[in-house]
């Protein structure tokens, strides 16, 4: 089907509308993945930090239609095996971000994949360009999740004036149709949506999780390593977590040594609350996009609606 | 002369195009605000921190361009005779940002003179409407100089939403058409501009800033208190100030314990190279939209490349 939005992002995959979704751990699955696609964007499936089980349920949950799959490239440096596992199940492309492609660029173009790389910083952006990425994913510290601290509205552009002839995404801050004509506005190919799907009928989080992020405010975001911490995780520098505040945040993000002294603890109290749902201690990972949603909504609404008022505000 | 960009910005102040120049401390004079109106604009003239001669010599050099001019808020209610001073040159606009509105807004009101707000929050938003504001720019942290850390790109639109019937302003990160086109696609009536126009001919920084600013990419911003701390101003929270980074906040950014034990050493040091335009030390006022300014430039020619690419992006 010809797209209403012809960019290099639509031409790329044959897609109708240059919206994918973010491959966000424990969040994209394929039900959700398959959702958007459906629906005429591209869906990912979160790989995250890696799990070979997780990750074969949901390509199947995903059933037959063409999606990609997402890493965080750092922690896919541990279990490259994984790798395999996803070209196995011919992805529509391997997204990655945070970290080094070189490890992975040359086994994704081997079979034949497109690359995404997903950047916060233009260096960063350059890099990836000269490491072979086929799409460049700017994301902006608006973003829900790990981040780095560039605002999207002028990395965006920056980074298409570096990285000419790869197309561009826009991410961080785009949750409806008004960012996704700005976006094509500052030079984007396209829209990668994350936070306006944590709140779609398809997403994997906990009903809480959901009830918590409508109810929010864009002012209610705060981008931290607080979570990394308290799940002993060791990210990397320099990028951190936005998420909501709740009480967890107000009692650690300023006390991190108070955080490690009682690590074993907290750490306990963070897998209980996560699993019952428990959103004044476990993060609701969300952008600051999310003052912007207002109601949960079955994704391909979602996908829909956004089209639809960004092609009427471009007056196509 | 009809507008090219009918908002409800260019109606109330009868401009041909919703471009405003940003009350730069010690870099909007009036020259530079006299050149963005008279190239469709609408210029204002920065007051700082307020200095009453400085003032009325910017107001003179204006000549009889119709301006507005600008104050931060918290710094204006300790030298409140300033706004009569501001008053009694008939501004177009009295533009305050960084505090309470209340303590003026009856006395810019009774004037008859619109009051624009500056906020960097929804909540700010709410209540700069509240209070009465005529205008509300919404603030993203990409900017230049002061501010705080919510993104232009959901912050724009959250606050659009919010404050129905007040035209919204989009500041930070915009410095070329593809923002302008991007701001109005998000809902703002207009977009307001610092960093494009530190590198105008006309502005009042040393030609050393200008050099500086042009070479450097929005990768070599910080937002920080250091400057302040160096100063000896003591700015309320949350609001800190992006520069580019230096030899300055090398040294001192994570260390301000080390700065205030060294104050007057480092007072002197910062005044000094202020004067002779050392910018390793003196701080370089601008936001991540510098990495998309390449070259100085008039500031009419600026306002009319703005317009003309946004007009073409429109497609109007």
């Amino acid at each position: 089907m010809p797209s209403v939005f012809p960019t290099p992002l639509t031409k790329m995959f044959g897609i109708r509308l240059p919206i994918m979704l973010a491959p966000m751990a424990n969040v994209s699955g394929g039900a959700l993945a398959a959702a958007v696609t459906h629906a005429g964007g591209l869906g990912f499936i979160g790989g995250g930090y890696g799990d070979r089980d997780w990750l074969t349920s949901q390509f199947a949950a995903a059933g037959n239609a063409s999606i990609g799959v997402g890493f965080i490239t750092w922690s896919l440096a541990k279990q490259p095996e994984l790798l395999d596992l996803a070209i196995d199940h011919a992805p529509q492309a391997i997204f990655l971000s945070f970290g080094d492609l070189r490890p992975f660029a040359a086994r994704v173009k081997r079979a034949d994949i497109p690359l995404i790389a997903q950047v916060q910083t233009l260096r960063d952006a350059i890099a990836a360009r000269e490491e072979g990425a086929d799409v460049i994913v700017a994301q902006g510290t608006e973003a829900g999740g790990h981040g780095a601290s560039r605002g999207t509205l002028s990395l965006v552009p920056e980074v298409v004036d570096a990285c000419a002839g790869v197309p561009v995404v826009a991410a961080g801050g785009i949750v409806d149709g008004r960012g996704l004509a700005a976006a094509l506005m500052l030079g984007a190919a396209g829209v990668l949506c994350g936070t306006r799907f944590v709140a779609s009928a398809e997403s994997l989080v906990h009903a809480n999780v959901r009830t918590a992020a409508v109810a929010a405010t864009g002012d209610d975001t705060l981008r931290s390593s607080v979570f990394d911490v308290a799940r002993n995780i060791d990210w990397p520098k320099p990028w951190t977590m936005r998420t909501l505040r709740n009480g967890f945040t107000a009692q650690w993000a300023e006390d991190f040594d108070g955080l490690r002294e009682n690590a074993g603890r907290e750490a306990a109290r963070y897998a209980q609350a996560r699993e019952a749902g428990d959103t004044d201690v476990a993060a609701v990972i969300v952008g600051e996009g999310i003052g912007l949603v207002h109601e949960v909504a079955p994704a391909a609404q979602l996908v829909r609606q956004m089209a639809d008022e960004a092609i009427r505000l471009l007056g196509r």
